[in-house]
Formats: C-alpha cells, structure tokens, sequence
C-alpha cells in the first residue's frame, strides 16, 4: 500500500481526489489538510461522513514528509511552488493539480499568473501529467504537473492530428465551455447561483490562462509553433467541459481518414474513448467518469473538421487524471480506482 | 408624474422595482441610489442598458429628500432605520422593503434579528404592506413596511381561514420552499452555484427570522394568538415561492366549503387567483408577476387541508408589493405597472 | 462469482443498478435485457461506453433462467407480476424494482395502481427489501420486493420513532420532495425541461401511490394503525429525495431523547447517517450514495419534531438498496459495490 | 386598435406573443387558437389566468378573417403554407413565426426541410422580418417571414461586417449555443429535464436548418457567396441564445474600427446594444427582453474578431421580433409593447 496524503481538501479537486483514493484498493490515504477548514472529514466534508476517519489539519510539511510516500497537490497555484521543493528533497512523489509546474517557460508563467515563478529548478524538472501523451515521462516522474482542465481536453482532441504533422492546417479554433466547478470552491459575486443559472456567457476573451499550456503543448507534439485561438465560456452545470475545436484545412479531408488516424492514436487508451462517426460527445455521459470522448465530424466542401470532446472537468479535468499519474508513477495498473 | 426615488437599486429587490417603475405610466424616476456601486445605470445594470439615463450615487439625503415625493429602501435591515426618520420629517412617503418596520414589538425584532431597534417612534406608525388585509391602513400611511417574501405567502394562503374565526383549527405547519434570490445579492459560499445547484435542503430550520411576522399578522387577523411551525427550505431557481399549508381540524371540513370561504374573501383582489380544486401552482406561473395563487386540497378523512400558494419572491414577495403599494399611497389603479 | 440479470436497463434504475454492479467485486452480470431498446451497451448506454462487452435484448425468460442465478427487475409495475412467477419456478432469486410485490393487500394494489394483481401467491411470500427493518426476512427469501423511493426515506425517518411505541404521537406529515428522474425515463410534457426548469410545484396531493407502503409498514412496526399525511413536490434537479417530517406529541419531547433513541436504533447500519443535533442533510451529500441521512429537530415549546431525511433516489431510493439486498441475499458483507 | 389574432397560442412562441400584445397599448387580440388545446386561456396557459376572457379554439379560417386585420402564426413549419394564402387573399396582413416563408429557393427549402413548398407565389412576396435590415420592405409587406432564433443573433451579429464589404474575410464560423425552449414545446425523450440538465452537448452537427436562412441573407448583404460554418449547442436553460462567431481576416483589424463601423450601423436601432470594448453579453441580460446585445474583441495578433450577440429566443428570436414587425407593419412606434 502506497501511503498517499492530500493538500488542500477543502477544494473541489481535493475533496474529488480524497473520494476517488478511499477506494483505491492499493493507496492507504495517510494525510489530509487544508488551511482554512480542519476537523474531521465527517464534519467537514459531510459528502464523506463515515467513510473515513482521517482528520484534517492545517498543513505542516514535516508531518506530510513523515506520514507520506506520495503527495497530492490540490491548492491555489503559487502556493504548489513554495510547498514542493521540501518535499522533493525529503525524496517525496508530488502531483501537483495547481498552474505551477505546467508552463516550461518561467516567462511566461509570470505573463499569464501575474507572478514570478519561485522555483525554476524544479519547473524544469517537471513531467506534464497527460498519461495519453506522456506516460514513460510520467514513469519516471517525481513531480508531475497535472494538466488544465481545459487544456486536458483541448489536446487530446487534436493531439492525433497534430501529432500526424498534418499538412495543410490553416487554423485552429477551440470554442470551449465549462460547467461552474471549474472555477473552485470560492465565494465570488460572479460564481453565485443567481447570477449564473439560466445563463449563459463567454468570460476572459482572449485571457484565459489555460491558453499557452495549450499551445505549448501542442507545438510540442507537432515539432513547431502552434498557433489558435481559445474563448471560454461558462455554463449552468456544476461539472462538464465541451469544447468543440474548428480546424480549417487547405485542402480536403474525409472524416474517415481522420476517425482512422485517431482510432490508431489512442488504439491502446483505456480513458479515450472516440465515438463513432455521427455520434457526438455529451458532458453526462463523463460525469463522474474519467473518460474523454471525441467525435469527429467533417463539412460537406470537407477543408474543415469539428472535434467535439468531454471531460468532467473534476475527474478527467483534475483529481481522476491525478490518480491515473499516481498509477502510473507506483507502477499500478493504469485504471485503478477510476472504473 | 410622482417622482420616485430608489435607494438600494444594486440588489435584487431594488433592481426589480427599478425594471417595473420603468414602465410605469404615472411615475417617474427622479434619483436612484447604491452604497457598493455607482455610475451610469447602463453600465452597472447591464439587463436596463439603455432603458434609462439615470446615474445611481452613493446615498444622499439631501438629495433624495430634493428630488423625490416617494422613496422605495431596498437597503439591508437596520439600514432603513436610519434613513427613514428623516425623510419623513421631510414628509416623503417611504416604502420599506426591509425587515425594519414590520413587526411592532422591538422585543421581538431584536430577538430575531439581533439588534436593537432604533426608530420605534415610526415603527408604531408604519402599515404592514399587504393590502389585500391593510389596503386602508395603506392609503393613509406615510411610512409602509413592505411584507417579507415567506409571509406574504403564508399570510395570504391562512388570511381567509384564520379571519372566519374557523373553529376547530388544531394546528398549523408552513413547509415553505424558495428560490435563491430571496438570500439577495451577496457572496457567500452557501449560496454558490457549485453548492445550490442539483442540490435541496433545508435551512434555518425553527430559526427563521420571518416565523414572527407571519404568525403577528395571522394573530392580528384571528384576534387570538396563532401559533405555527414554520420551516423554510432552498429550491434551485432563481426566483420563486412555494408554501405548502397543512391545516388540521379538529372536526370535517369540505373542500368546497373552504373553496367558497376563500373565493369570497378575494373576490374584488386583483393579484390572488384562487385556483379551482384538483389545480396546483407552480411557481412558473407566478413569474415576473405579481399573482399570489392558491389552491386549497382535502384530506379523504375530511380533517386536514393543503393550502398550497405561490408567488414571485421579486414581485408579490417584494418589489411587486412595493409598486402595489406604491399605487394605493399615490391614488392610482392598483394594477398599475404591474400586468 | 453470482451470476445476475438485469431486466429493464433501459430506464434510469435499470442503468444504475449496471453501473453498480459492474464494480461488484463478487458478481458478473450474464444478462440484460429491455424491451424498447436492444445491442450493444456500448451503443445504448453512451455512459456505460468501453466498460463492458454485454449485448442487451428483449426479454426472453428461457435465455434469463439458464444465464442467471439472480434477476434484477426494473420494469414498469404489472409486468414484473407476469414475469416473476417463472423465474421463481426456476428457482432463481429476483430483486423487483417495481411497485408490484410491495403491498401485501391486493385491494390496496388495486385501489392505488388501477389494476388487480395477477400473482398474489408470490406476493403473499415477497420479503420487503429495507434492510434496516427486514434484514433477516431478506436473508432467507427468493423475492425481494425493493422498497419505493420516497418509501424508503419515509419510514426510515420515521422507524425509530414508531418502533419504540412512543406514546401520544398526535400526528404524522411528511413533506417530500423528489428530483426528477424519480419518474421514470419517458418523453412526457410535465417532464420537459422547460416545464420543470425553474419550476417548482406539489403534485398528486393526496393521491401519490407511495401512501399506502408507507403506512402499511410503518403500522407494522408501530403494531398499530398508522395514519399520516404523506404530499409530494418536485425539485428541479435530476437526483435526490429531501423529506421534512412533521410529528405532532401531546406532551414535551426532548431533541436529545429522540436522538439517542435513532442513535440507538441505527447503531449498527452502515447506511444509515444519523447527523449531530444542529445539521441539516443535504440532497447532493447522499448524491450517488446508498446513505440515508437523518436529522432531527425539535421545536421550542418541544411538541414537534421535524425529523429531515435526503436519499439519492435512484441508489438507497432504487438500485443502491437492490444491491443492499443482493448483498444480503448472497451472503456478502452488505456494503459490497456500494462504498 | 388593430385587431390581432394568434393561431398556435400552445407553443411558446404563440404564448408569448400572446403575453407581449395583452400589453400593446394599440393592439385587441381578437382570436386565438390551437388544435391541440382548446378552452379558456385561464384554464390552459395558467400563467396568464386572470388576464384575458379570451377563448382559444381549433383554427378556423373563416373566424380569424372576420375577426382580425393582422395575424399571427406560431405554428409548425408546413402548416403555414396551408394557412397563409387564404389569409393573404382576405386582405389580411400575416406574421408567419416558422420557417415557411424565410428560403426564398424552394429547394432550398426542400432540402433542409425535407418537403416541397406548396406556396411558392406568395414565398416570393414574402419581407424577411429582420427591421434591423429589411425595415422598409417590412413596412410595406403584407406577409412578413419572422426570422429564425438562431439566424437573428448571427445576421445582426455579421450584418455590418459583411454590409461594409470588408475586404479581406477568410472565413467565418459561428459557435451557437441555444437554450432548450428553441426546440418547441412538445414532448421528446432527448428533450426531458433528466436528460438535458446537468449536461451539454452539440447537436445536429453540419445539420441544423437554420444554416441556409444565415448564408441566404448575409450573402445578400455582401452582395456575394457568403460561405460559413455554423454549429449548434444544447445549453440547459430555457431561454436564451448566445453565439460567439470567429471572423478571420487577410490583415490586421482593429478592435476600435470594428467597433466604430458596428456603432455607426446600429445608430438608430433601438433593439441593438453594441457593448463597449471589454464587455461581454451575458443571456441573462436580454432575458424577456427584444435587445440583442453584442460584443467585439479582437486577437492579440489582429487578424481574427470574435463577435459574441445574445438574444432571448422566444423574444428577439421569435415571438418579441414578431410585434417589431407588426409595429412596423401597421405603423406604430417600432417599441410599443416591447419596453
């Protein structure tokens, strides 16, 4: 049994992972906190009351070091930074569910969080916990820096295409949406009920922070510069990501060649799951899941392709994706405790 | 044209008056006020741009009092405490949405909303703003105290039983429902989407503040103290109330009997649609208007009834209230900017 | 391994009870079937797309009998009457979801369900499936008749109580309020999200078929006739039960009597959250869960109690408490595929 | 007072523009009907109870000519071409709500309809009710083709774009996300709250008939083959449309520029809001009301816009468009009835 602590449980993504690994049949979950709740977790979580008897307290890094084989991160981003590198060098495994050790480019962090990134050492160091792209990095990983929520399925949805080298892309549009939970667990005037339901809205135009962990990634994968575009929006759900991505070909594609391309991509992917042509991907049909379904449908002039694909933003999105990190870097089977 | 002024316009309930004066016919908008937010209506109200060319400032009495005949306080309670005194020494009529003047007793108002009253000069002299029970007691006053949202269904669905002297009644229990509006415009955790949504609970359970003036006023109108279990419950919608009375009697009662006793008490009101027995209300019928309706239902063994109501939380609940209010102090028809 | 079937998995409880037992770590499913809708899983129940290789088709109870050892029916009520009697034959168990083996009294059926029951010699012999009650009764039967949902948080709120023979209870009303999908899966007007989005109503007062179960069984415990009011609304969201209690005594109760009695009574049920004096449950914190949360309140003249119990409707509500009662049946610990 | 009657008051675009002209100060709604409803309004559409005497019956085309001057049909596409010439031989002026009279090319219509118009003469007389654009062929028209919900947000969303025969469009592919009242009221499985809340999801992917209604009018705009994409999304509200269209550009475009040709365009129309640079419409703002609002931002590197309108779909989308154009029609302010 790999004893396995989490930071910050008073958050969605910490409360998901803390539900997902009580029943993770080889983790034993030896430590929880959380700055601004601590209790026990049947007063404070009371989703999960009687379910464990674990206590959150404040968090104390000599306590995590002592109780702990791996850490999972679930706090604001900047805070992920000043807390990983003790436990780093304590020989500690982290997974990091904040912003921190996404962005290679330090530069480029502070562009986007508004802050300088503290520890660059590490940053470097990091490997990006996308399993489908990143596995053997993941492997060998003592920190992995769990993807965006957005990003996850952003690039999922165009990896095989990208990664293919396809000629002939003149552009990339991601019309994304997410249900509200993406947001975190925060009081804020904008994220209260009877300003969101029964409505809806684009937020952060051309802003959004997700974008260069997109690009970056992307550009990765395909051996040069990507560009896109990336407009979010908000929807009345509590959990759900769809985005549906318009790529613009200079000549003409078929839907079949591009369902083949991506069946071969993610042929051994236990967590794609690619529709049928026709069929289009639904944010219920992941809820709770920590599957990403893509679809694939091609215009009748066929020079542009629409990709639709789902996540639940807190599974797949977050603490399901940090699981199936924690799987791989324990040599666990890749799906335990996510079926 | 009376000139009317709102103070509070940044809230639910002053933001609603603000839409209905908009429309109506005898009345103009002479100041518009908001402690937390000022400038241009058509930038801080997004749903009235270009609707009105009014500018919203920080409140001013000077001002209020110069350019106004009639003012509505959507302010939070105790704060209308404070601005009431003077405008009616400056002989302004006042419509208050808050909790400030609706119940006599300052005993009883500070047992409930924790502070001391400090007008209790003007709180003797205030109307209870229902005017299917006070319509008189309104067209006299200077100073009326707009009933809170749960009582005015609660009090409306009793009024006609409990004013027939009905003998028998053993007991009363309100289980009352509502939309998330009524909680105003704040942020606060409990009341995120992430939290209310798909999600029923509920709260203040025997602790809420709207318990004495529904049973002062159901007590006024029997002549003998009422008393009744009133527990409150949180629906995931934006706007909307819905009371299910359980009367038991101590002998038979039929439902047509009470039907009749119900229809000819609300015979001449305009804004009470008492259904026909099998109907229920929805609160979807209620929306954006200022209808109370009714239904009555009776037990097999004849010795209980349902009395189910429904109103708009923002209109009959309050705002709706205030303009009908509004029209009875000023002389106009009472449905006046209200269908 | 034991192996089941489920009958009718194209409705919700038919679809949850699959997804339940898929992770049952002691059962393989060897059939599913449904009437209106038949192949692949993958294709059928997008959801459920990549976790299993099982083909759905009409019912055919020869195919049933030689592939399983348990039958789970999720049919409408009337038809699991018509098929239960061949299984039993076969000596297979059957779990039923539906209305059909609940009521002792075939006049009772008939008054509430519109229609005589075909099979009363199994009904006389049916167990009812609330493991909290009739533990030892499941353990030895070959049919289960699995509780309703607004039943099964009815009387478990009210057991306790009832059981101990309190003296001079004076009356029963339980408000209930139910999600959605408590109705079934099926193209309805009343049941389109414009109707009930945003919407918020009784329905059925005084006429919800539930009535009967709920007193039947709680006279039982209560060895006496217990009459109750039992009314029903329906909450905009997909899951979830919340029913607020309403008990009337003759003399003075404490809240602390009554919480030790449930403390007492539910001791050893690991489904059951007696929650401390002073909470509240909450529908999304029993959401996808077999718990059934309990609270107590007690008014300040201490001659009411509100006891609030939430359930998931479609887990204890439905399918959960179908594997509950597998469990039982089989002999496995209780909470197999359930935590 | 011009007389008005509605056939198809059970849809909710004929509810609505039924509530709307109980409040036109210059309109008497002389018939209405229905042939799947019949009765007192006040029995059938229970949220206008109490407001109208009016009887709504099966459609007979004798009555409505002898009872109105102008009508309006909220009816199924094809039911309108029956009804029409009839209406348009007694001299009556018709508002056609369905896509009847929209496609001037009947096969056009044909393809995307899936049947042969059967009045093609009157099809070529038909003004497309967009005021915004086609005001003075309104004014003098006796059948007006209401636009379609989604075509009204995207046509005013582009209108000035591509009016301005900006040089140098690339390509345009519009995101459309639509609440569920847009599908009509009528009783559907993929329809039902327990289906649709909670979830989002594209639909009729490359399919939807609204897509011609657009390329037809904004390529008569520009004067030239407008080609486009556009792609529909399920959003879990009732009302409301938002749609985020992409405009990529050969050069470099201003923010400001756009801004200013759009401010320049919709001068004098009193139903547009252009938002200022930064601002972002949001559904809830035009919610029962017949604004459209719309917003520009421009990419970082300037060579692509995205252009975010909202409208209420059964108001500016339908029923709120269809009293523009009677006020046009028949003379009156273009905004009685509408503020």
């Amino acid at each position: 049994m790999v004893r396995v602590g989490i930071v910050g449980i008073s958050g969605y993504s910490g409360e998901t992972a803390l539900k997902l690994l009580l029943n993770h049949p080889q983790v034993r979950i030896t430590y929880v906190s959380a700055n601004n709740t601590t209790g026990k977790i049947d007063d404070i979580l009371p989703s999960l009351n009687g379910r464990t008897n674990l206590t959150c307290e404040k968090y104390n890094a000599q306590q995590a070091i002592a109780l702990c084989d791996v850490l999972i991160l679930a706090v604001p981003h900047t805070i992920a930074q000043q807390i990983t590198p003790g436990l780093l060098k304590a020989k500690k495994k982290v997974i990091d569910l904040s912003a921190d050790y996404r962005l290679k480019d330090p530069n480029v962090f502070k562009k986007w969080y508004g802050t300088a990134h503290t520890d660059t050492t590490n940053l470097k160091k990091a490997a990006y916990g996308l399993p489908e792209l990143y596995r053997s990095d993941i492997k060998k990983a003592t920190l992995v820096a769990n993807p965006g929520c957005y990003p996850t399925s952003a690039i999922l949805s165009l990896a095989p295409l990208v990664a293919a080298k396809t000629e002939g892309i003149k552009s990339i549009i991601i019309d994304a949406k997410s249900g509200v939970s993406g947001a975190g667990k925060k009081a804020a005037l904008a994220l209260m009920f009877s300003e969101v339901n029964e409505n809806f809205k684009a937020y952060k135009v051309f802003a959004h922070q997700h974008t260069p962990e997109i690009t970056t990634y992307l550009s990765k994968l395909a051996g040069k510069n990507i560009e896109l575009t990336f407009i979010t929006h908000l929807i009345p759900i509590n959990r759900g990501i769809l985005e549906t991505a318009y790529v613009q070909f200079a000549g003409a594609v078929e839907a079949k060649t591009l369902h083949d391309l991506y069946t071969k991509f993610y042929k051994k992917e236990k967590f794609i799951r690619l529709l049928k042509l026709g069929q289009q991907p639904e944010t219920k049909n992941v809820l709770g899941t920590n599957f990403c379904d893509i679809a694939i449908s091609v215009s009748e002039n066929k020079k542009l392709a629409v990709i639709t694909s789902a996540i639940d933003n807190l599974m797949k999105g977050a603490s399901g994706q940090a699981v199936q990190n924690l799987n791989i870097m324990c040599g666990f089977d890749e799906t335990a405790g996510l079926l």
